[in-house]
């Protein structure tokens, strides 16, 4: 049976996250449905999906990575316009290709990264609000980046996630670093994988050290102790995006 | 009594155009709720304002221009905080400043500038779609800035306005170009002033010439017999944006 990998961008304003859950929109259940109508009469039943990053409500992706099995054979130009036909502008189909079989978007992927941008600016830009965290209280960014610098390498991150049963929350960290241009401070994130309101937790701390809140040597401390009641809460979801995913073969994104 | 320019830019996705309209959720309703609820006691009754550029539903502005007067002199500092912390995000106040008395953002306005941004590639792009228009057609750049050479100069723009009883429609277009970055086309256009629908009804007609539908010399002659129903109707607001408006003294915008 092949497989296939499909490349996603979404504006998750509208949605409750990537992730199927009942009575609610979500982009998993919009893209299993006009997957659903589009193959529907080769498949037997309704498609079923797998994917990289589990994004939450209001987060966005400029390359969140899908894949799924299929009994035939597709046209995949001809199932990429129909799908974005379907599924535009919202959420909009960058590639769909026949993939090696089982590949999983999940399993087989190597490392996801994240990018968060704030918008640092005592006035508000109309025209940022979807895409950008407004933060009006001058922020220091070098405190941020050594800040940063600290979640590098393979650490427990409990003090940054949410509490999820008592599974590992040791995650493998390749690159963090904030950079800005003008008023637009950024922050990129690569790890093996993340868990649950990490980005946005590490934003949110960093956020308080550029405040000057908190210090670097705090945050060291909080990572060490994984102690989440002395963490910052979480940054808001409409900064963050998924940006890509990497698989073994793939180019390296710099 | 003192009068005060106010600079504005706003997204205009959730608002019925500028001007106030009953029972219609307007920027200039809210901006005068603000501005009185701020400055209400030494008002007597409800601030007045005069605008610029009366934008459309969905339009946008970042430079649009707001008059008023106030028995008062302001501190326009704190005016101006409590403005946005009441209007942002979708209303940004850039600037507040003590005009010279008597002064009318829309009698005194010498030229209006207008941008809009078409997004043209095959697929829409989910984070482009507040600010762009997503024409999938390729288009032919050189032949649509050939077209806007046509609007330069005074010329009765009959053809390409709202019909609105009989008032002039002759207009004095100082410049119009497209140019392009990548996939983003921007069609920029100043003029003394604009009729209803101005700048949306050329880039439609312009669009038109692009796809090859129309000539260049079918616009010239459209032109010429102000003929609106040979027109190609108007474009869709959100692509739109009032860019500045320019008044004696100022500096010059490039």
């Amino acid at each position: 049976m092949p497989t296939y990998r499909l490349d996603l961008a979404y504006d998750g304003s509208g949605f409750h996250g990537y992730a199927k859950q009942p009575d609610l929109r979500t982009v998993q259940q919009e893209l299993e449905e006009a997957l659903t109508r589009i193959l529907g009469s080769r498949m037997l039943g309704t498609v079923r999906t797998t994917v990289a990053g589990r994004t939450d409500a209001g987060v966005h992706a400029v390359g969140q990575v899908v894949s799924f099995d299929c009994p035939d054979h597709l046209d995949t130009d001809k199932v990429s316009k129909s799908l974005n036909s379907l599924l535009g502008p919202e959420i909009s189909v960058l590639a769909l290709v026949e993939a090696e079989p089982g590949f999983s978007a999940r399993k087989d992927a190597i490392t996801r990264r994240y990018r968060y941008q704030i918008f640092n600016r005592s006035v508000a830009d109309p025209f940022r609000r979807h895409e950008t965290w407004h933060v009006h209280h001058q922020l220091n960014l070098a405190d941020m980046d050594a800040a940063a610098q600290l979640f590098l390498g393979e650490q427990d991150f409990s003090a940054f996630c949410r509490d999820d049963e008592g599974k590992s929350r040791k995650r493998y960290v390749l690159n963090a670093r904030w950079t800005a241009v003008e008023d637009l401070l950024t922050f990129e994130i690569e790890a093996n994988a993340f868990c649950h309101q990490m980005v946005r937790s590490l934003v949110a701390m960093c956020v308080e050290v550029g405040k000057g809140n908190r210090t670097v040597d705090d945050v060291a401390e909080i990572l060490q102790n994984r102690n989440r009641n002395s963490a910052a809460g979480t940054a808001p979801p409409h900064g963050l995006k998924l940006v890509d995913v990497s698989y073994e073969g793939d180019r390296w994104h710099p």
